[in-house]
């Protein structure tokens, strides 16, 4: 097992009705900046409920938080935290409106330009240069980003995606009730399936370190997602199916599975190149690119392909490069199975295209990917070519 | 899946070499008292080197917190905090000596008699009287309770063990470095998987709540334990399997695999009586009445046995009742295989014991047992006829 530090201060309220926890949670004398994203929380009355909770605090509101938060959009909501000398956020909605909510707290008593804290591209440095934050809630309505419970956000700037990482930014809680994503469009709840098993595998496709704990739960997070994938997603007034999505999703993303074992998070740095230049949803980019990316690494990734094969898909016959085909063809056919598309050129997407998406992640940095810092701008091309 | 709050703030410093950071997470100023056990932290020079990293901090030292540490014991370090005005607290220890620290914090502020704080019995009921606890660390010298990452402590006082938990009764950090546990006795690391074990079985084997992700961890930290136990006891020096032993015996407690299901404990309640009048480790008395606890309650727990004899021990052919047979004598084989003993005639206890044992559970209150609270005397009774 590899050395780490664990800290993770998110209270999770999980379950039914549980929006009443709002009112202890946030001080009481405290001015709310309720945040969301395109109006569904607005229109299904869910902030109408929060502010209920609230009762006689005061109250203001910012809508309008993009998928893929825009820096632009985001410093509208800081000259109201700052003009209105906001308290405490609560943030409504899925990883986005959470995302957003993350940079609007550590940007609002930041005295210097904003952009600054956008510096570090996509790598999950900490930024040390914020000592204060606005505290913030969430009230999650989409199963995906894990946003929830972890202190990132990713956020869109000048035509880049960068990471946002600080102590400061873990919500100090997050509402987890199932039933608010009930309403939730399928291709959504399909997209947090992917989104939720894709972050679980860039912390477990690596290669092997004894961390048999972690290993273990990251397995359970994944069989989990197959077991309960196209229910969720076909059902989607299904309480139980839905509640392990939920949970499932949060946790492979609160630091736990990925603490003392190496992280990959190629097929995110490379899935971000679409989404920004082909504005492919970004869980359909990592259902495109993982299948790519295990196969081209099958070498590097042999021994935590093989686990992965025997142990979430219960492959036992064949021999090694068996096994592991076979595993990503089963990987591809889950995606398939939960209707999201899993080849560029389903997308409408030629191989012409190859070469800029490789440019981009030459511009943004992106020249030594993975757990072992070696794919290169080469092999980023070889995974697009085999992703088409 | 049942609602759930989750809440765990304590800091892990995993692995090798991590005292360091108990000089950025003490504050520069503290008074720090150092607590620690029976002496083995002062000889092995642990409590030196602590007192190197804390550097010019005015400390002061507690030893001699006992196994199931006594009030009284603990009274004595609640008078170093006030008259010293100690402002943090390092517990150097295992479970009883950290258990102990948690009362000394809680105990230090309040103003009113110390022994209200443990009237509760083992029921985890949160403290409310208390509102202020003096902070603490934790380097941990002994895998095995869980206590480095949550906020319970077990006390003994007055011919009984009382449970204290409140959100004050976290502590700050916890250093886990599997090192500093190499020097440990056999018999201590065996105790130490065993508690582990345990302590995942009575947040698993309950009955069936469609908690998926918490079924999963919970096997994967049985598999594990079962995978590194022997190793762990006979290969004192084996970092690897002694991480796991670790990081396992912290992960069965922190509060992450009991959210959202139903939880047991009656191994444990039934346990703590055998320590308390037979003097028999804690370790030891879960391994006695676990086998026996499994085969008596088959029955209520039919559904969850057949899953830990199915994904556990990868027991897959026979019927129901032999599978379940084969499980519990799996699990005794295991116990046995640490070179622990799982008969209370082994420990030299006859049946002309059980009635008094019986007694004692029925003047502690424990009296409706289990997680469908219907474990009566009587059948405790028969738990420890199986258990002879």
């Amino acid at each position: 097992m590899l050395n780490f530090d664990f800290y993770n201060p998110t209270r999770i309220f999980f379950g039914k009705d549980r929006l009443d926890s709002i009112d202890k949670q946030t001080p009481k004398d405290a001015s709310v900046l309720i945040t969301y994203g395109g109006g569904s929380a607005k229109k299904s009355g869910l902030i109408d409920k929060i502010k209920a909770v609230l009762g006689k605090r005061k109250i203001y509101e910012f809508g309008g938080i993009e998928p893929n938060p825009r820096y632009e959009t985001l410093m509208k909501a800081v000259e109201i935290v700052r003009a209105e000398k906001i308290d405490f956020i609560i943030a409504a909605g899925g990883g986005s409106v959470i995302d957003g909510t993350k940079f609007i707290a550590l940007a609002a008593y930041y005295k210097q330009d904003p952009g600054d804290l956008l510096k570090y591209g996509l790598m999950p440095i900490p930024l040390t240069v914020v000592d204060k934050a606005v505290s913030f809630g969430t009230v999650l309505t989409l199963p995906a980003t894990g946003s929830e419970m972890n202190n990132g956000a990713v956020i869109s700037y000048q035509h880049g995606k960068f990471a946002v990482f600080s102590e400061l930014s873990f919500p100090k809680f997050s509402i987890l009730d199932p039933g608010l994503t009930f309403t939730l469009p399928k291709i959504q709840v399909a997209n947090g399936v992917v989104d939720a098993f894709v972050h679980t595998v860039e912390q477990y496709i690596t290669f092997p370190a004894d961390g048999r704990l972690q290993d273990r739960f990251a397995e359970g997070i994944l069989r989990t997602l197959i077991e309960i994938g196209q229910v969720t997603v076909n059902e989607p007034q299904n309480y139980d199916a839905r509640a392990n999505h939920v949970w499932a999703a949060t946790l492979a993303l609160n630091g736990l599975i990925g603490a003392g074992v190496p992280q990959d998070w190629a097929t995110h740095m490379i899935g971000h190149e679409l989404t920004a230049m082909l504005a492919i949803d970004h869980g359909q980019t990592l259902a495109i690119i993982l299948p790519a990316m295990l196969a081209v690494r099958r070498d590097k990734k042999r021994a935590k392909l093989l686990q992965y094969a025997e142990r979430v898909w219960q492959i036992t016959q064949g021999g090694e490069d068996e096994k592991i085909d076979q595993a990503i063809v089963k990987t591809r056919e889950f995606f398939e199975s939960l209707g999201i598309k899993t080849r560029l050129s389903e997308y409408g997407v030629g191989a012409d295209k190859i070469s800029a998406i490789v440019e981009q992640l030459k511009a943004h940095g992106m020249t030594a990917l993975s757990e072992t810092r070696d794919l290169t701008l080469e092999i980023s091309r070889k995974i697009l070519e085999k992703a088409m």
